[in-house]
Order: structure tokens, then C-alpha cells, then sequence
């Protein structure tokens, strides 16, 4: 194994042993000591990947919005869906992910700035909003920054409330239901006739990433 | 002083010592001695309100659907941005109230039953949304338990994303903008433009419920 791939795969175990610390003790009452215990590394490897508890967590945070990239469609707000719905699916089914969306609702987390996974969604669905907005996809009076933060705010808070009240299993369905409540306000009618709103899309989107080879531009 | 409201007092003071260490250190690494502390009272008289740290976060959890209870008005969707806009302000301005709804996000709780107040707000939300389906004032396909379910999950987002960017400072911005984009999906547009949604109606409410005499039929 070549040098770069092993402090890549140490900087993964660490990232995944903090996750699985802040989980268990929230982020005020975790420790670097526990996190390299659970890790099994070196205080030398871990400093030399993160210098602090919080970046540590920064590192978690970014998790959440990273790789996965929703490939471009005919239809912008399909591609606002399937962002949507693949991060459901993820929370669903991968532990990162939903440490990194946790750490970002720990309000007990006072010293960690936890601006940064809302500012990042809230771009990336206002560049899909706007270029809706260019297709003529959206309603007049819609405006992509403004919505853009009601869909990432309200996402996460429909996340909390099914995980509180069924640790994640209605998550899909509370989802669809946001969405079948945001849309028709945001786009124009002829466009949700089109869309693929479907249970098992999430499923599908993250197939399609990771079965067939997918290109970003740089 | 009577005995009985010495008593009620210790309780407050405890509830409020607890909603304190619960907001500095989260609920799993905050401890019974540290609110003993915090709360300056005996061990005998904290075990005679509480039985454990679980019943304490419960306490705090409840304090927030506590007391302030919207009056009936002749447009039942009026009660229900009432008592959104009134849950904002008060967020915005009781300790207690922020104490307890962080709790109720407090994703890494894993012992801590939080589904209580997600619960409680969808049922008052429910009843509200029944009440204006009866008076004609929803569109004909909404269901009253799924819209309440969307309410009160997506403003725990917002309120989240308001904290974590602002410190609260746009909450009754995000709220209003919430409203905007969902309300037009779940009621008809003659009742919409009756609707007082200026920024001050949480304060409004406030004062009209704390300088008024106001019961409640039991």
C-alpha cells in the first residue's frame, strides 16, 4: 500500500472513531483520549491529520457533503429531489453521515461553529434553484436563496423528529410529505406532474452513483 | 409563605439549575451533582421533585408546552400561526423554553425518551388544523395529522439553523418565510390574505396573554 493511501485510510479511522465518540458523548463531553483509544492510533498519527477536538468535528461535518454529487437531469427541481432523497437515504444507512448531521443540530456544541454543513446545502440548493429559475421551472415570486433555506431547515428538523420518534424508519414518507407541501409553492404545477417523488428514489439516485463511473468537473 | 408554594418554587429553581447544565454540557454528560450545585439545594429536596436525571430532562422537556396557551380567535389558522409565532418569541426570550427544545434535539440523548414534545406540538397543532377544516378554511386534500407533522418538525429545523447562523437573531424572519411557503398548500388564499403574519405577532400574543387575565377550561 502505497504511503498516501495509508494516511488516507488512518485519517478514515479516525474520522469514524470520532464520529462514533461524538455520537455516544455529544461534542462538549467528548475527548480527544477516548477518540485515539477507539481509533487505535497514535496521538503522532492523529495530531498529524487534525490539530483539535474541533477539527476533528469540522472533519465529521464535511463528511456529510462529500463525493456524492447528484448527476445533471433535463428537469432542475428533479435534481433538487434526488439531492434531497439521497440524503435521506444516506442518514438511512450511513453512520457518518448521520454523526455529521447530528454535530450540525448539537446546540449544546457552543465553541464548534456549526454554520458550515447549513451554508453548504443552503448553496448547493440555491444553485440548483437558480438554474430551475433559469428554465422557467419556478413560480414568479419564488426566491432560490430564500427557499434554498427553508428546504435545508426544514429537512433537518423532519430528520430529528423521525429519528426521536422512529429512529429514522419513517424518514422516507416525512420527507415526500415536506417535499408534497414545499413544491407546489416553489415550482409551477406542469413541473410536479414530472417529478420522481417515489419511496425507493433515494435507493435509485445512490445506485446510479455507485454503480456506474461518475465524473465531476473540477 | 405557604408550604405548598416553597415548594413549587424548589421545583422551579431546580428545573431551572437543570435546564442550565443541560444547555452547557448536553444530557448525557450532565450530571446530578453539578445540578445539585447549580440548583444550591439539598439532595433530599431535589430526589423529593425528581427521581432521576432522566425525570429532570423530562421537567425541562415539558416547561416548554407549559402554560401559554393561545385564545380562541374566529379564524382557527390564526391560532395556528399564533401559537408558532408566540413558540418563536418565546425561544427568542425564556431560557427554559430554548432548554427544552434543544433537548428535544439532542441527537445523542440515546436514553433520554424525546418524542414528548414532538408529540405534544403535533397533537396541539392537529387540533388547531381540525378546528379550521371544520370551519371550511383548509384546501380539500389536506390531512390535518400529516400537515401538524410538518409544522412541527420543519420549525425545529429553522429554529436549529436560526440558532447555528445567528443566534436566534432571524428567527421570526425564518419562521415568517416557513409560513409563506407553507401555508398557501394547506389553506385557501381568501383566508391567507386575512392573516396576521407581521414580524411582531409573537410578541403581540405575549403581552395580551400575560397582561390579560386569561383561563383556560380545564
Amino acid at each position: 500500500m502505497a504511503k498516501q493511501d495509508r494516511a488516507i485510510r488512518t485519517r478514515q479511522t479516525i474520522l469514524g472513531a470520532a464520529a462514533r465518540v461524538f455520537e455516544e458523548h455529544g461534542y462538549q463531553a467528548a475527548t480527544i483520549t477516548e477518540i485515539l483509544t477507539t481509533a487505535g492510533v497514535t496521538k503522532g498519527a492523529l495530531y498529524f491529520h487534525f490539530q483539535s477536538k474541533e477539527d476533528l468535528a469540522h472533519g465529521v461535518l464535511s463528511e456529510q457533503d462529500q463525493r456524492l454529487t447528484v448527476p445533471d437531469r433535463p428537469c432542475k427541481i428533479q435534481e433538487v429531489v434526488d439531492v434531497i432523497m439521497l440524503h435521506a437515504h444516506r442518514l438511512q444507512t450511513d453512520p457518518m453521515v448521520r454523526a455529521g448531521v447530528r454535530l450540525s443540530l448539537d446546540q449544546q456544541a457552543h465553541d464548534l461553529d456549526r454554520s458550515g454543513p447549513f451554508l453548504n446545502w443552503a448553496t448547493v440548493m440555491r444553485e440548483h434553484l437558480e438554474k430551475a429559475q433559469t428554465q422557467g421551472e419556478l413560480l414568479p415570486h419564488v426566491q432560490p436563496a430564500e427557499s434554498a433555506d427553508i428546504l435545508v431547515g426544514s429537512f433537518a428538523g423532519i430528520q430529528a423528529m423521525s429519528q426521536a420518534l422512529t429512529d429514522y424508519h419513517d424518514l422516507t414518507d416525512r420527507v415526500r410529505t415536506l417535499l408534497h407541501h414545499l413544491l407546489p409553492n416553489i415550482i409551477h404545477a406542469s413541473i410536479l406532474t414530472t417529478l420522481d417523488l417515489t419511496p425507493t428514489r433515494g435507493q435509485t439516485v445512490y445506485n446510479e452513483l455507485t454503480t456506474t463511473p461518475h465524473t465531476t468537473t473540477p
